[in-house]
């Protein structure tokens, strides 16, 4: 399988879905609807989608029914591009080659885009349109795994400490902290999500989540290298901007070389963690593999 | 019954029970959790929870259970009064009395101790310490009920409104659009979630539908009457700010007693709706009487 068509595939799937999910911009309210698609329909990978998908088809479970979970991890996602571009955080123009949100549709206008996204994203976990296909039970126990790796102890944490930490080289261990919270959290949800649609039993949720966190890692990891060695063409944003401010990074502490090996450390133990999955887990092992070769 | 005893009584168990769900300062995110906390026990009156729990005593339901769901509504009120205060939003210092969650901890802290309380609300929603009480699959329903009142067709929208409404005279219809989003949806969803909680069969939940769809709109006339009337030190923030900023409001439309006579109009429907429950419902009677007898 070449990992490149179905990633591809899988971006239109979700692109679909996402397309037809998303409220219309019509009426009073069509400025703030417009400012949600912007960036939802910027351009992304679908990275933590594709892998709730991934996940639930590594398990045998079909992914149609599930796509307004996938969908909502997308909305989170988005949601938290565009608070991390504004004025007051990273104060980032630029983003997958665009101008970021609050650039066409001011300050206001992005907070109030990403708070709109991120509220969406749990009308969508919440929807009936999954019923049947998992138990209301399980679908609870997804909505707060995913609003748990998103919140003060996750996603959002990460970013205020983050932010407090900018300009300051913090050790190593509040790096860590740093990238687990930020971009680990709900990267491993988005397994975790896909496992329990996929009906995973304890052990295969177990080692499915040991990859999300190994895939989690190995994806902000690379991403430090990227900011170091890509170009800005590449990135769709700045590069060179995380030496500019300062800011701790992986080749900060192991250089560039040394971090090329911290990352190919982590795909390997995120495929050692699928040891047990047969060939229909192959897309999560080329994922990992993908992660670190990837140009943006 | 005195119904100041009564808000007290229950602002003092939602407050307990908001002290002992909200995650401790501690550690590498103590910063952000002290952000979040701030805002949180900055002295609101703790009105959508109060709700939730008087509709839920009203069909004879023991609110105890439910002070995670309550808790959660007092989150996301928390989170839009901080994001609303924002320099890019209302740009505003002062909140009961004290200084704005951006005043004290910067643009960026104050955008994500929004995002955390945001996402955390919905933590406490799916969390299963409520479970038993009411079935799974009603409180997804709850969950997405909450969702939708303060998501892109609900609150964030209306907010949104607001703001590209600023500094121009809208006509009535989106005057009615803004405060029916911004402030009646969650407010409607509070007593949803109690209905919810409650077990409302559908003609008692359609009661308490329309009964907290009128007290939300006789709460938005009411603040903008006292917006109009009050002192900046009865209100806890800069009285007349409205009409400085030429926002279009019922007593723009109406006049000072033509609004009065608007409020006292919808507590009266409110009332009206609960007129098949028994004694149990007194609370949400004098709560919708309390509305247009508040001086904040």
């Amino acid at each position: 399988m070449e990992i490149k068509t179905y990633l591809n595939e899988k971006r239109l799937v979700v692109e679909d879905a996402l397309a037809r999910y998303m409220l219309p911009a019509q009426g009073a309210l069509a400025s703030h609807m417009e400012s949600m698609r912007y960036s939802l329909f910027a351009g992304g990978k679908r990275v933590r989608p594709i892998l709730c998908l991934a996940a639930a088809e590594a398990l045998g479970a079909d992914p149609q029914p599930l796509l307004s979970v996938a969908c909502s991890l997308e909305c989170i996602h988005t949601y938290s591009l565009i608070h991390d571009d504004l004025p007051a955080m990273d104060d980032d123009d630029l983003r997958r080659g665009k101008p970021t949100n609050h650039v066409v549709f001011g300050e206001a206008g992005a907070i109030l885009a990403g708070d709109g996204l991120l509220t969406f994203a749990f009308d969508l976990m919440s929807d009936y349109s999954l019923g049947g296909l998992i138990s209301d039970g399980d679908r609870l126990r997804l909505i707060q795994i995913v609003a748990r790796a998103a919140g003060p102890l996750g996603m959002v944490g990460g970013q205020a400490l983050d932010v407090a930490s900018e300009g300051e080289m913090v050790d190593f261990e509040t790096l860590r902290t740093i990238h687990g919270c930020k971009t680990g959290a709900l990267i491993t949800a988005s397994v975790q999500a896909g496992a329990i649609v996929g009906s995973a039993d304890d052990k295969q949720y177990a080692s499915l989540t040991s990859y999300g966190e190994a895939i989690g890692l190995a994806f902000q990891i690379y991403d430090d290298l990227l900011n170091v060695e890509g170009t800005t063409e590449e990135l769709g944003k700045a590069a060179g901007s995380d030496a500019d401010r300062d800011k701790a990074t992986y080749p900060a502490f192991f250089g560039v070389e040394g971090t090329k090996v911290k990352a190919q450390e982590a795909v390997e133990a995120a495929v050692a963690a699928l040891a047990d999955f047969d060939q229909r887990a192959e897309p999560l092992r080329e994922l990992a593999r993908y992660i670190i070769n990837r140009k943006r």
